[in-house]
């Protein structure tokens, strides 16, 4: 009997092992040997996972994605309005070593997808998300009377969004114009103009 | 008597030549010969001028700063405070085709800057000065009441920074969330919020 292998699975499983390597080195720094090594694997195994370089990047862009969006669920937890929204923007925002080295491999990720389709279409399905997610939070504060603003909320979770964007590389290039202080007042601010 | 080349200026009128391409197709697309051919140089004739593409994308990222920056001095002329603070900020928005041409060339720089110190240094010059430059237009526009708000200019001027920054990866990835509208918008409401 053939063995059964869950690819899906495995790739996640290597991607998880090289993950601190791609958002520390960057991907132009490593070869997929240097990859396969990191994950366990014989030089050469990581073929029927991965085409290419580009692939493990769009994978560590999903699983940086996948780690936000579970953190982001335990952190929300039954909360609702701006509770829940500043809890999901908090688990995005570039506070702390992790989400460090996730903003590397989405910052990295953006310049590839610029002149990627199949990588582009992958980031607008995550940012579409938390679109659809801060809308709902931001509906549930406007009934609950949290905010009062004739911006529309669709608007308001945009500004959310390139702020959000904003900090990700700014605390990466220019770390003393995003200290994690700055950023939580930044967020309030913005919060508190809707 | 040898030909006196002036290189600064020739480097700069091969970014110009080559600028779109770069912009458009992204570097790792093209190859110093068409580098070379659209800048109508023979092909190895770029080498005295840039040792390789990365040179190039540092060259295209500081002549993308210096256009915005001269954009934004005549957009500026006389103006103080919060109107000169909100010009700054539109040659910075990705608001026409060649901003948003510009925010190509930087964008795939972040990616690049994450791990070449060179380029990174390059980067926080280029954010300081716009930072100097926000910090100088909230102090006037303080001392002419304009805006009254308990937050200090600095904390301004690093929500703005990161805003734009926001606008200039989500217009080119998530263009429905950061539409010319959208992006006046939030940055009215921002400056309004100060």
């Amino acid at each position: 009997m053939p063995k059964i292998v869950d690819h899906d699975a495995r790739r996640r499983e290597i991607v998880a092992a090289v993950w601190a390597l791609i958002a520390r080195k960057g991907l132009d720094a490593v070869t997929m040997r240097d990859l396969a090594a990191e994950a366990g694997y014989a030089n050469g195994a990581l073929a029927p996972y991965f085409r290419g370089k580009d692939d493990i990047l769009l994978a560590a862009f999903q699983y940086a994605v996948e780690s936000t969006d579970a953190r982001a669920e335990r952190a929300i937890g039954d909360a609702t309005g701006l509770v829940a929204l500043r809890r999901l923007c908090h688990e995005i925002m570039p506070l702390d070593e992790t989400r460090l080295l996730e903003a590397r491999v989405v910052v990295a990720f953006w310049g590839r997808a610029l002149h990627d389709r199949r990588m582009a279409a992958v980031h607008v399905t995550a940012v579409d998300r938390w679109r659809q997610r801060m809308a709902g939070c931001l509906a549930e504060a406007r009934a609950a009377g949290e905010i009062r603003g004739a911006a529309p909320d669709e608007r308001s979770a945009d500004a959310l969004l390139a702020t959000l964007a904003g900090f990700q590389v700014n605390a990466l290039l220019v770390p003393h114009t995003a200290t994690p202080d700055h950023q939580r007042a930044t967020l309030d601010g913005l919060l508190a103009s809707f």
